[in-house]
């Protein structure tokens, strides 16, 4: 029996074939996405990963339907497994948010999933670190998060010359938009803004002859628009990004970039994407404000400004190998403890335990095995010591790298270890 | 709009209704089952949390089907979200077992959804930590999985005290049923064995008469069965197991209670569970041996012996809740930068971010706020210390239990403050 298509297993390294995915890497990079959201004061929630339909199309709109592993419940429910965070995360705080206070700084790790037809091959499934700030309207809380994208990143050992993040702007771009629009007096129907929005999105993947004939069509000319992009002009509320991000000293990793704008509808404000600097991948995070989804969620109920990004677990993979930036994780033990005459297996056993209890991570051999054998297995096991009971009152304990041994009691063995972790 | 009923919101604490439940909890518990696991050499691995409908039914029959969340994808695959975990760990050891040296010993901690119709209020997904070794029948695997798991239940403070493991053999009881149904000439089809060890797991829930009644149907008297559960005498392979555990000094938190059986027809060998000493509550983790699973699920391509456990966090929850062992995790901040005098707050960003970077969990007020206000923040996030310039190069650092003041310079704060974690 096979697993579905687009969905991974993840193994213990070393990685038995090409086709499967490491879990110490995986669960590397979430105590990483952890303990960055901890140093900036990002609290953990979490939601269902199968919420009711209606919660993602009345963000999105039935169109998203056709992308979703949406299903009919026993209970006759319309459900869907959760292709993203925010939905549920508008969901929650709306519920519950006169008991924090503001603003929330709010992080969640999900498993989110597409069934999207066309793309064989295609993962359907990814991990996604979501950090969120919800109600603040000061363009402070855009750096903080900002601030916290580029530290977790950082905390990959990844540096300027390996990311930078591309900071726009939705209302620059509504500006442009109005004041041009007015002037060519071009289309004023609902769909023309979103339509336009989503030329500019797609700008940097099509050819200037698709860009040039769609912009035309919405009537704008695509000298205007490159003009717009190149000036790199930053707002007032850039600045104050870009000032904040100073101060901090985390200026050199962003630049004012309007090819930015995000496709997605609900944004509102500040919009920023984090690319690799030569390129090759696609973007590793994005996100920007959506100061109205709170309010569209609880049906007018809660209105909270909010923000925040997603960064996906597959992307960042594949940079980090990339750049040489993931260790290897298949040596986790600490400690082998040889069992050479059987009779003394009960104390072994013993030893085994108390060097558990202290913390060590402890290989043995389960059932008797050849001395050689068990020299193998330590070896395999890149263990720091192994420990060997001469008598139930001593051990042999043996630095694996240094070759030197020492007797030691068989109560104060745990002084004489290395530890790994 | 409402979350699914039998699916639970994980909020940061402090919570803000009882109907939620604890990310920082939970965050809590996973990190306890995965150091235990580390310490024992268990290695995590994940499988899909949705899987193809039949890798469910070729374990558990058809009849499993009325209790899946299971439903039919877009590419017309028959597919359902994993109410266990086994089966995908046998199709994942069977699809790359010649890379792993034996024995396997791996972890995971799944989500698992069930849909059962008739039980309102009642949960439809869990977490739960499953551990498993592969490639070993000797019972010394067994001691080495309920040590695992006795530790895994002391890691959170349990005691003796506070709950046993429940220790039976599905042989014995196979060989009392071979045993007395050629005496009583009982029913001998097929079903008649499975029927027997569900009346058996039944008993305890069962009144007198009713245990009596299904026995005698399939030619067996209850006063015989019971007699054979008082006796409680172990089998060599228990008595194995019980020494083992001896040795470790962990003798104390295991007895042999015959009336553990566990229902699932896929168990072959020594089967446990682990139950709070008063027992208020569900059982805790159960377990056994299951060797001709893998054989089934690979399709006779692989035969691997194996032995698991799994613990759900809803009932250890409880307990620990119970027992008073849950801490509070509603403060989790080292540090509050104060800024007080706004033509500081550059500097003060500064500091922040160079505080977060030496790995302290740091707050500060994102936009200017009355000072009053500030130390309340501080008080309510019950942070070590707070942290105040006094110009761009002076920093004054309060500690928050003793009040004591020092003032030091602005690029050596770190060295005075304490952290939490």
């Amino acid at each position: 029996m096979e697993r579905l298509p687009g969905f991974r297993d993840f193994y213990p390294e070393p990685l038995p074939h090409a086709d499967v995915w490491s879990a110490d890497a995986r669960q590397f990079i979430f105590n990483r996405w952890r303990e960055t959201a901890r140093r900036y004061g990002f609290r953990e929630y979490d939601g269902p990963p199968l919420e009711s339909l209606e919660l993602f199309t009345t963000k999105s709109g039935a169109e998203i339907v056709g992308q979703l592993y949406n299903f009919v419940d026993k209970g006759e429910r319309a459900v869907s497994l959760r292709p993203e965070m925010t939905p549920t995360l508008a969901r929650m705080v709306a519920a519950h948010e006169r008991n924090y206070k503001k603003p929330v700084k709010w992080f969640a790790i999900p498993q989110l999933f597409r069934y999207e037809r066309q793309q064989k091959g295609r993962l359907r499934e990814h991990f996604q670190f979501n950090a969120d700030i919800l109600g603040e309207r000061d363009p402070a809380a855009d750096a903080e998060l900002i601030a916290l994208l580029i530290d977790t990143l950082r905390s990959f050992g990844l540096t300027a010359h390996d990311f930078v993040i591309r900071l726009s702007s939705r209302n620059a771009w509504q500006e442009f938009y109005e004041v041009r629009r007015r002037k060519a007096e071009g289309r004023s129907d609902a769909n023309a803004q979103y339509e336009f929005f989503q030329a500019i999105d797609k700008m940097e993947r099509a050819t200037l002859e698709e860009s040039e004939k769609k912009l035309a069509a919405l009537g704008f000319s695509l000298a205007d628009v490159n003009h717009f992009i190149e000036s790199g002009k930053p707002t007032a509320e850039l600045e104050s990004i870009l000032q904040n991000l100073a101060a901090r000293g985390l200026r050199e990793f962003v630049r004012v970039d309007y090819h930015v704008i995000r496709g997605l509808a609900y944004y509102t404000g500040v919009v920023f994407e984090a690319f690799d600097a030569t390129g090759e991948f696609r973007a590793i995070a994005g996100g920007g404000r959506y100061d109205n989804l709170v309010k569209l969620i609880s049906g007018g109920k809660v209105d909270l400004p909010a923000l925040g990004f997603g960064m996906g677990d597959v992307v960042l993979l594949e940079l980090l190998k990339a750049r040489s930036l993931l260790s290897k994780f298949d040596s986790p033990m600490d400690v082998y403890v040889v069992i050479e005459d059987e009779n003394l297996r009960r104390p072994s056993l013993k030893l085994v335990h108390d060097l558990r209890v202290a913390g060590f991570a402890v290989e043995f051999p389960l059932t008797p095995l050849k001395p050689d054998k068990q020299f193998k297995r330590a070896q395999e096991l890149k263990v720091a010591n192994t420990v060997r009971m001469e008598s139930a009152d001593y051990v042999r304990i043996r630095d694996f790298k240094t070759r030197d041994e020492i007797v030691a009691g068989a109560n104060d063995v745990a002084n004489h270890l290395s530890r790994k972790s």
